[in-house]
């Protein structure tokens, strides 16, 4: 039996409260998924990261990279170990993705083939090869709860019809991604330890910014019965007018009764945005990425003047700008503060008088400040749980809101938490 | 009040089992005290700090550096935050370095006259002066319970003459240290919240590798009648055997009503050597540095056979050399095993079966290997807190085995723990 979705409440607006039952734990939905790329949420021990949050709950589920793992411990040490939940000691549900988009965007000199795609290691140059089979093998071996169908990241822009070619190579590795799952689940390195239960495969619909492709390839891909279906391609630098679009168009077209992923976003006021249309799953390296950047998110307080610079879509969680805001969310405006300007140095507050995460309840601006500015490590650490926490939290309103807002003429809501 | 001394129990090698009271709270000796150079352990949050060891109590007391927190933050901005147990909000009790060794080690430029010594920082090249006044102005802004005279450390090796004019100027900023801490020590940033406790002030016994000039120290301090003794200068270069004579000479001539601190040591043997000869207190940055760089500490198991390498006294916490063994403890033989080494590749057991730390009861090897050579920020983190354990662990033996050893004829055991 592969993953069991639950739906509690619907709203008008397409938004749904869900949980979603996996072999290592339930998932309540929507839910946004840290990234652990190593096997490990980067700088953030296990330990405090099963206590983020304002319910101390930590995350339910995290998302590892099947190309970095895949490199290096490599797959089959995984396999001997195991499997991933018992490498890395994380007990709690996992997600694999492909390993596409990376080998798409880290390796060098790779050559796509109908076939596959070679390409050579960014840590030491070796040569691999990663088809639709190979890539499933290796997630089998890591043996996460869900697992992602192997795809094709076009390049953006790209034109209709090199995005239709895409899609169609998408299309035909998705097929074959499925074929060799149903053909090998049975070699998930935990089989004995959950005998009536198998991963999940994931479906990734592509289709670039084309509306009609869109539809194309979510049609292709439901034909096939995936187990959840991922809007993937997206958050790749288009306007967020056209991410919106894309995701709703995407998202009329999906089974209601199936999780829905999209990959790769992002800002908390997305997140909660995607949520509320009825995305169930999220995953951004942003929290953790900006907290080692020293970036921390915080909702304004109440009758807080905020700098006046104009709000902007924020392009890379790399930059280091001051202080500035994102478009206002449904939830207030969200800050986005950079923990190493002077005016922190003496500064007692935590980063958010209202927040009550660890981060929030012990340490000063001035403290963190004074952590990032000394490159200690315990900085990026501190950063990352709060980013974290904000995450979460964010999610957590979203499903407590989607239950409440639960429209009587949907499911009626019912008690998905175990 | 400054600090209140109790000894409870007394080996007739000399060793004692005691508590001391400080402003922030009581600490069991002997002791080893965890380096937080820059008000951070580093790589260890106090979250999973102050659970390490067996008994899962954490650290009693951690030792900050002046020099550092002088530079970065600035003292003057520590104090504006109430001290640094504010700051870094870390409640338990806290000594400072006078910053001394620093200014030696780490400076640049520096030029030393009998007023004080004139120095570059290693930052920024920034032109600074300390002098025993300063430092000791430095550290009451700080605000730990327990600072330390400005001595000066002489460089290894030195002739008798270059050591004994060393030492005067020790033995003058020594005194004039004592004077102005009496005459400022009401200016602490904490006073209120303590109003009948002050800081407590150690004086440094330096006379490099001589005994006769140890000798000469060692009385000249004692008549200045500090709140505790600190032996400096020692464990930077010479043999382990001299280091252990200038300890035992020098500790037979301090007053035992009151502590003992032997700085910058050691090896997990050595500080257990130590504390059975009667030392109290002692700190190195080895445990959490060795973490950083893949060493751990453990104990051989029973029936264990080590790979013949040439037992020999370990130089410096960088090396990476393979496993090696450090010669015999009174406790069996300690293991510093490198986790980088191919060998824990796919080894699924802790690093020490008989280890009851938070790392030896989540992590493999295997995972530990993994982290490091991903150079992953939490194999830092787990490596440091393993070790950190190894020497907590070890000093909880030896204060057990201390008062189990209580000679009848010596002080009575009484319960000092609160």
């Amino acid at each position: 039996m592969s993953l069991r979705f639950e739906v509690a409440a619907t709203t008008p607006e397409g938004g749904r409260r869900a949980a979603l039952h996996l072999p290592h734990g339930s998932v309540q939905t929507p839910v946004f998924m840290p990234v652990g790329t190593a096997a490990t949420v980067k700088a953030v021990p296990h330990e405090l990261l099963e206590q983020i949050g304002a319910d101390a709950r930590g995350p339910d589920i995290l998302l590892a990279n099947t190309y970095h793992l895949y490199l290096r411990p490599g797959h089959q040490t995984i396999r001997r170990l195991g499997g991933l939940h018992r490498f890395m000691s994380w007990p709690r549900p996992l997600l694999t993705d492909s390993g596409g988009f990376q080998v798409f965007s880290l390796a060098k000199l790779r050559k796509i083939t109908p076939e596959g795609v070679e390409f050579r290691s960014h840590l030491d140059g070796s040569a691999h090869f990663f088809s639709p089979e190979h890539s499933i093998e290796v997630q089998i071996a890591l043996g996460a709860d869900i697992l992602m169908a192997f795809d094709e990241c076009v390049e953006t822009p790209a034109t209709h019809e090199r995005t239709r070619d895409s899609m169609a190579l998408t299309h035909a590795w998705a097929a074959r991604s499925k074929a060799y799952f149903d053909a090998h689940k049975h070699e998930v390195p935990w089989a004995n330890d959950f005998p009536d239960q198998t991963q999940s495969l994931f479906g990734i619909v592509q289709g670039g910014m084309y509306a009609d492709l869109r539809r194309e390839s979510a049609l292709r891909l439901v034909e096939m019965d995936f187990d959840g279906y991922a809007i993937g391609g997206l958050a790749v630098g288009e306007p967020r007018e056209v991410t919106r679009e894309m995701i709703a168009r995407t998202l009329e077209l999906l089974p209601a009764n199936k999780p829905r992923y999209v990959m790769g976003v992002g800002y908390p006021d997305e997140i909660e945005e995607y949520a509320r249309m009825g995305v169930d799953m999220m995953d951004c390296v942003l929290p953790t990425r900006a907290g080692r950047h020293g970036l921390l998110f915080r909702r304004t307080q109440p009758g807080e003047s905020l700098p006046i610079t104009p709000a902007r879509t924020p392009t890379s969680p790399d930059e280091t700008s001051p202080t500035e805001t994102t478009p206002e969310s449904q939830s207030g405006s969200i800050v986005r503060m950079n923990i190493k300007r002077l005016e922190y140095a003496e500064d007692p507050s935590p980063i958010d008088p209202t927040c009550t995460c660890m981060v929030c309840r012990r340490y000063s601006r001035a403290y963190l400040r004074h952590l990032f500015v000394a490159r200690e490590p315990l900085g990026a650490t501190l950063n990352s749980i709060h980013n974290l926490a904000f995450y979460l939290d964010t999610m957590s309103r979203v499903r407590e809101d989607l239950m409440s807002a639960n429209s009587p003429g949907q499911i009626m809501a019912t008690d998905i938490t175990q």
